[in-house]
Formats: structure tokens, sequence, C-alpha cells
């Protein structure tokens, strides 16, 4: 299984085009739309939202993750990583780094050393990072496109553990952070922005219009209003910062 | 074929978690996104819509249907019903009401019995229903999960034979009503937010700007404006009600 | 492989409607959505960007287009064109005139002279265009469906090589044009709407907030602000003429 990770956006041919290159070079292997609008150019809040999100997905998942303000300069390396038993490849910008620190077997790094006929300056998604994911989900061994590099290179020690910010609102106007419930005192009380936001355990459990925070489908804290838009109402957008008292 | 129907939105990672669970329970099985926007926390609007499409698809076909308000809470049963040769796996609460009463053959229903390990408060259409749907979607008979209950406990029968508002705008503004238009008079004029609309075979019988009321692609009254944008024009959204003179 | 262009939108049943035909027609057959926001009813704008993507894609693809502002009248024929070693499927109102003029062997142009037990009138991507295309996608030769016709019945000789107007604006608010880089001198300044903008390699060439023009991924003159949105800062939409100095 291969799955999409992106900032390109819900429209554009971005994503089809890299669909194109999958359909072709892993012929017969689901690709899966997970997230097109990861925070955009923010590889931080992305990456905490993707670590959330990759567990998931069987062991030998494929995640292919472009959230690439750096494409086509030397501020980043490509890469592919082995963490928690899944692949993951993109840019090395920090992107991967909670899937590493949270994998329970030490996570793996390769760095990208094959380029195609013609990469293109802008778009690696297609070029470069498709047709080694694609190698990666249809061939049993590390391919000779990709050669080892220290892990250690791709970490961001500074980067905590769990992220005290909002990495993204979904569709309801909920808004996730990058925190997992685990990681909180179940009765604590979250503010963001000026509000102070108690915890409950479904949306039922607080009058209509009220304000709540709970664990997510996916074990996230997430701001919620009963029937109501939490993001709209309280003004969350992704990176704003969230603590607990 | 499994056929997503979903109030999900276009954004956020429901759609494609579901869609992970399927590829992985039922391999090989083209899943299609039908409706990711059926009208959000509406059951009965949405049944309509449901009933309006599910005709198209070949017998055999599962839906996988989630408009939800109720998820979590004992108000409603998980089920299966099989209506009309064709399979809807979803919440008990109305959404395949319309789909049952024109089935052919009487349909059954079946509550769903069993529980996956894990079962979160907030997200069935992943945990619960993608499994029901995947198992009806391979297998060829009705599974141990599911367990007979009587179609009447699902029935609403206050519920009208087609419904007198809007269901659905589509991306060209056309507002979609839950009127099948074999059960209203050909040459009837339609009246929504008092303004009446004449009835046309297509858009080209009306002068550019002028509104109708025509026979959709799938058989539903829809109003529209020739080169316009009808729900905007006529400040036409889902629930308002309709009559005919 | 089966490509989807059409001017749909992103939400509504019809892509999902014309995907379970060729789910079914066309079992097995990977189907990929390009663009379903393509400038609506606007099939000159919709074919150059059309012909700058079709390229991208192998040999014996089969393009699905839908721009058709006169379904249901005889303004246009339904008809498939070969051209480059690809099909193209729909309507015959220009959409596929760039791609025929660029076909290194000549073009081949055939009528739709089928016609489907149930034919609406405003879908004819489901009933008409979506058979067609799954059979061309499966089958090895020209179908009983098809009847030769002049290519010529379908060119428009009027129209320019390369379009010097805006065709789409993509989810970063970039702004592509009908031109081919290759088609334009390489340092020539670009004129939209009383704006000059200079050409760059790549977006870390001018300062943030700056315009540039720069070739993209696909080869098209694009119209960009680094770190911006070219659209909405400079007032750019589908059809704005552009010219150079």
């Amino acid at each position: 299984m291969i799955v999409l990770f992106t900032d390109f956006g819900l429209t554009g041919p971005y994503v089809g085009q890299m669909k194109a290159v999958l359909a072709q070079q892993a012929p017969g292997v689901p690709v899966i739309d997970l997230f097109a609008d990861a925070p955009a150019f923010e590889p931080q809040l992305s990456a905490y939202l993707l670590a959330a999100y990759a567990p998931w997905f069987p062991p030998g998942t494929v995640f292919l993750c472009v959230v690439d303000p750096g494409v086509g300069t030397d501020e980043r390396l490509p890469v592919a990583v082995r963490a928690g038993g899944r692949w993951f490849v993109g840019p090395g910008n920090g992107l991967f780094e909670p899937v590493m620190r949270r994998s329970p077997q030490p996570a793996e790094a390769w760095r990208i050393a094959w380029q195609p006929p013609q990469l293109s300056a802008s778009f690696h998604g297609r070029d470069l990072f498709a047709p080694v994911a694609a190698e990666l989900a249809t061939a049993p061994t590390v391919s000779g496109r990709l050669e080892t590099v220290d892990p250690a290179l791709l970490a961001r020690p500074d980067w905590p553990d769990d992220l005290a910010r909002i990495v993204y609102v979904d569709p309801y106007g909920n808004a996730m952070t990058g925190l997992r419930a685990s990681a909180v005192p179940g009765d604590a009380v979250l503010r963001v922005g000026g509000t102070s936001i108690a915890p409950a355990r479904t949306f039922g459990e607080v009058p209509v219009g009220c304000t709540l925070w709970y664990e997510n489908s996916t074990g996230l804290v997430e701001i919620a209003v009963n029937r109501g838009r939490a993001a709209e109402v309280l003004g969350l957008r992704p990176g704003m910062a969230v603590d607990f008292t």
C-alpha cells in the first residue's frame, strides 16, 4: 500500500501526476489519499500529523510525503526512512523526525542517490520521490537508488516528543493538536488563545455550543465544539500554541 | 464494487482511513467515491439523495454510508441492509429508509453484532462499518458479524415516498430535490422560497439567466439557471421545502 | 491507464458515476484524476491545458475529457481522437485541437456513432464517453462504435499553436498560461494586466514577495510570487491575456 501525504491541495494536477507514475511503476499496488492538505510549507507541523496517522497503516506501507518548501535547493536531502516497519519517502527536512523517534526499533535512513533523466526544479514528488516509493512498494529490498546515511543526519534533537500546537483543522472545524492524548493528564484543562477548555470523552457530554477537548479517533488531543465549528468559534489555525493547567 | 457515501467532507484523513481498511480487507475490489459531502448531520436529506443514485450501480454493489450524527450513542443501531440486490452498511438512523421502501423485493436487515478489538467513540465508519462492507463485498454470504433483525425496526413510516426538499447543491450551483421527476406532473410549476419555476427539458430551452426545473441525469427534479448558479441566484440550500402548483 | 480531465468540480457525484462505468467496463485499468476543475465551459482554455499535460502520460493512455457546454445539442460531435499515440474521448468542440496539431504522426479522428440504450440529455460523460473510453482502454482495435471522420472536421485552423492566456490557477495561486516555455524567448518580460514580470529559473532567485515567470514542471510559462499567491496579488484568472516584450 502506498499512502500519499502532501500539501499539494485538493485541486491541480500534482497528485494525479504522481499517481500516474505509481500506476506505471507499482502496478496493482493500492494508493490511498491520506492528506493532500497537510500544513503547507510547514514540515514541523506536518511531521507530528504524519506521526499520529502512520501507525494506523499496516507494516510495509510506503508513505510518499511531500511538504517541501526547500524543493530544488540544497537545504534538504531527498531521503527514504524505515521506521516502525513502514517506509517514508520525501524531503529530509524534519518531516520524518517524529516517526523515527517513535519507532520501536531504531529507524534506518537512506539518501536518494539516484537522479531521473529529467528532474524538474519544482516537482520532486513526481520525478524523484514517486519512483522510489514505487520501487519500495514492489521490491523486497533496498534499491541501488538508495545510499545508507546515519539517521542522526536527519534528527532534530531540539524538537519535542509531542508538539503543543494545532497541526490540522478538519472539515468539521475540529482542531487537532500534535499532542498524543496519552501524553497529557486526562483531566487537564487545555488553554489556547486565551480560552480554557475542559476535557470530555464524547461531544454529547457537553451542552450544544460548548467547547471540549477529547482524544480523537487517532489518539490526538483535539479541540471541538458540540454541534459547532471550533476553529471558527475560537479562531484556531495550524501553528497556534496550546498548553495545559 | 464498494461505493462511499459520507458527509466527511473533501479534506481530512477520514475517507483515506476507510479506504485503507477496504484495501486490506477487500483487496482488488474497486472503491468509488460517490458523495463525500452528503448533507452533513442530516440522515433524512441524505437518505433521499442516496436512494436516487443507488439504482445506477450494479447488483451486488456495497454502499458504505456514513451520515451519523448519533455516532457513539445508543440512538441508532449499526446495520446492514439488502435492498434492490445491493448492500448498504451504516447507521440505522433512517439513512436506508427510501432504498428499502423502493426495493422490488422485500428489503432485509441485519444488526452489526460484532465489535472490533478497538472501537473509537467517533469513527465507526473506519472501525465498524468498513470491515463489514469489506466482508460483504468479498464473501458470498451473510457474515457471522450480522444478526437478522425485523426490517420494520428501521422503518420510518411517516417519511414520504419522495422528499419535497432540496437535498444537494452541485458544483454548478444546481439544486437537486428529493423528488423523482416521475412522481411529479411534467408540466407542473415548482415553487421554492417564493419563486415560481417552470419546467423545461434542457437548459437551452430557456433564455440565458432564466430559471428552470428539469429531470436531471439521475431522474431527480433539479432547479437550475441557464448559464447561471441557481443556488446563489435563488438562495437555495439543502433542507429548503419545494412544492408544485 | 484512463485519465480524467473534466470541469465537473471537486464535489458532486459526477466523477464517481463515470468511474463506476469504467470499473465495470474496463476492470483493472487504473483511473487517474488529472483535472476535475479544468476551465469550466471553456473548451479553448481547457484544450491548451490538456495538451500540456498529455505528453507526460505513456502511449496508449486514454483521456476521458468532458468540458462540454454544448452537451445535448448538435453544436458538437461526440468524438474519439488518436494523437501522439494516446487516445482522447469527448466532445468535438476544439478540446482536442492542440493535441492533434502537436501529434508527431497525423492525428486520426472518429465520430462516436453508437448510442447507449439510455442517453441522458446532460451527462454524456457517463452515458456516452465513459463506455467508449473503457473500450479503447481494454480492446486493441477501434470499435464498431466509432466511425472514421476527416480530422479536418475537428480542426480549428484559426487557433494559435500556443495560447497567450492564463489557462489555470493552481492551489498555490500560481497561474499557468497556455504557452510552452520553449515557444518564448527565455529572457522575455511577460506582461499581464498592466504588470511586467521578469523570468527566473526558480522562486529562490527573486526576493520574497516578488513576481516571476518560469517554466513549470510541465513546460508551461507560469506566473508566480515567491512565497505568495500570484493570482490574488495580481488579480489573475483563467482567460486573461498575456504578452511579451
